[in-house]
């Protein structure tokens, strides 16, 4: 149903002025909010080419001392955030943003990887729930989650960084936030190989020298190079992903 | 040669007041530091536990135009950090603490993992060095990495967030950050199973109930089933760990 046409104004409202918001769910904002004053995202962000606004459960608790959390039922240390503050609050949003996809960054979810981050840029409206103290209760991930995923084998204190890991990688994937389209191409994952040892100049630092055949200028023979080293760089470090 | 009594003082001045500092090497210390500021450890800097300082290459460049990038070597799309204004600053870095531990995040390397976390967390002085663009030229690397590690299978803007995520991993396993050191042993990855699902308060939310049996008050039983859930997790979400 969408025109093709580069010509046409329809092409440019859907594909050429698209912009993909995040709504991070968090009780702490500050620690999300400077990621985006900077940098890459920042540029993004006066483009147009991504947004982001905040939620804080804390708004929407009906609890008169603005309680959030409480103890595990069956017992286990630690608070977890309750369902109240976050069903009226992911409620409210659904209701403003009809193609919010939530996603839960939980520890115990299925692995965020390169292909995620490609498939969630062509959304619309990513939303992104922060677990803090011992998590959620998990029937709010069970009504919900959209998608849940682990940005990683190990523990953090929040959802915070891995919500805006997510975003940085989903970000970059968005038409035109990198400059270069080209620089997409040869990183590490895009074609499932770990990237290569790169070198810029002097072709000697302190007695020590880039790869000879990077100076020679025959192209075909450094990206022959290239591959080989990829190759080996991606055996080492993930032995169980030989298998192509 | 340190002595282990808990009645002396040197064993107050080693385990007790142990604080370990992170050192972060970044062009763009504004998206890392604000992260301190808030919740966790924010209360662990200000107990001593942990502390941070930064480092700016671009502080170290002798070029005229404080340029710290340059073209890759051999051809390829974008920039590379250079290796002089790195040499200059890691220099100084390691003169001034002779305990700096040297971490590169990077694409390609190996999977940082929950006891790395655990392992880094006795470390003295850990020293974040972060790639922006399309990276760092192999030789800074080469010549003063103690480790590489990778959070994920994605691809960042930057070495900032995976710095974060080490340094907020790292830091729930120095002592005394985490107030309650129950919370450490239940999590994900401890003991190599993901996290059973927990509920809190009310019972019955909106019709959805707790797992019955967390009501019953049976802990040997609660137990169990917190197991067998986590093992089914596990089954489902990391297929390739089952080898127990």
């Amino acid at each position: 149903m969408i025109p093709r046409k580069k010509e046409s104004i329809l092409y440019y409202i859907r594909y050429v002025n698209f912009s993909l918001k995040f709504t991070f769910v968090t009780l702490f904002p500050n620690l999300i909010e400077p990621y985006f004053h900077d940098s890459i995202l920042k540029r993004a962000i006066e483009s147009n080419f991504i947004s982001y606004e905040f939620y804080n459960p804390r708004d929407f608790t009906t609890n008169k001392h603005k309680k959030v959390d409480d103890q595990m039922v069956g017992g286990g240390a630690g608070m977890l955030l309750s369902c109240q503050p976050l069903f009226d609050c992911l409620d409210e949003i659904k209701s403003k943003n009809k193609d919010a996809y939530i996603v839960f960054p939980l520890a115990a979810a299925k692995p965020f990887r390169q292909n995620d981050a490609k498939r969630l840029a062509k959304k619309e409206n990513i939303v992104f729930v922060s677990g803090r103290y011992e998590g959620i209760d998990e029937r709010v991930i069970e009504k919900y989650a959209n998608e849940v995923f682990s940005i990683g084998e190990f523990i953090l204190t929040g959802g915070e960084l891995p919500s805006l890991v997510m975003a940085d990688a989903i970000s970059r994937n968005v038409e035109k936030v990198l400059g270069n389209a080209d620089s997409l191409d040869v990183e590490s994952y895009e074609n499932n190989l770990l990237e290569a040892p790169s070198f810029t100049k002097p072709e000697i630092f302190q007695k020590l020298s880039v790869v000879k055949e990077f100076l020679k200028g025959n192209h075909s023979k450094i990206s022959d190079l290239k591959f080989q080293m990829s190759n080996c760089k991606t055996k080492y470090y993930r032995p169980n992903k030989e298998k192509r």
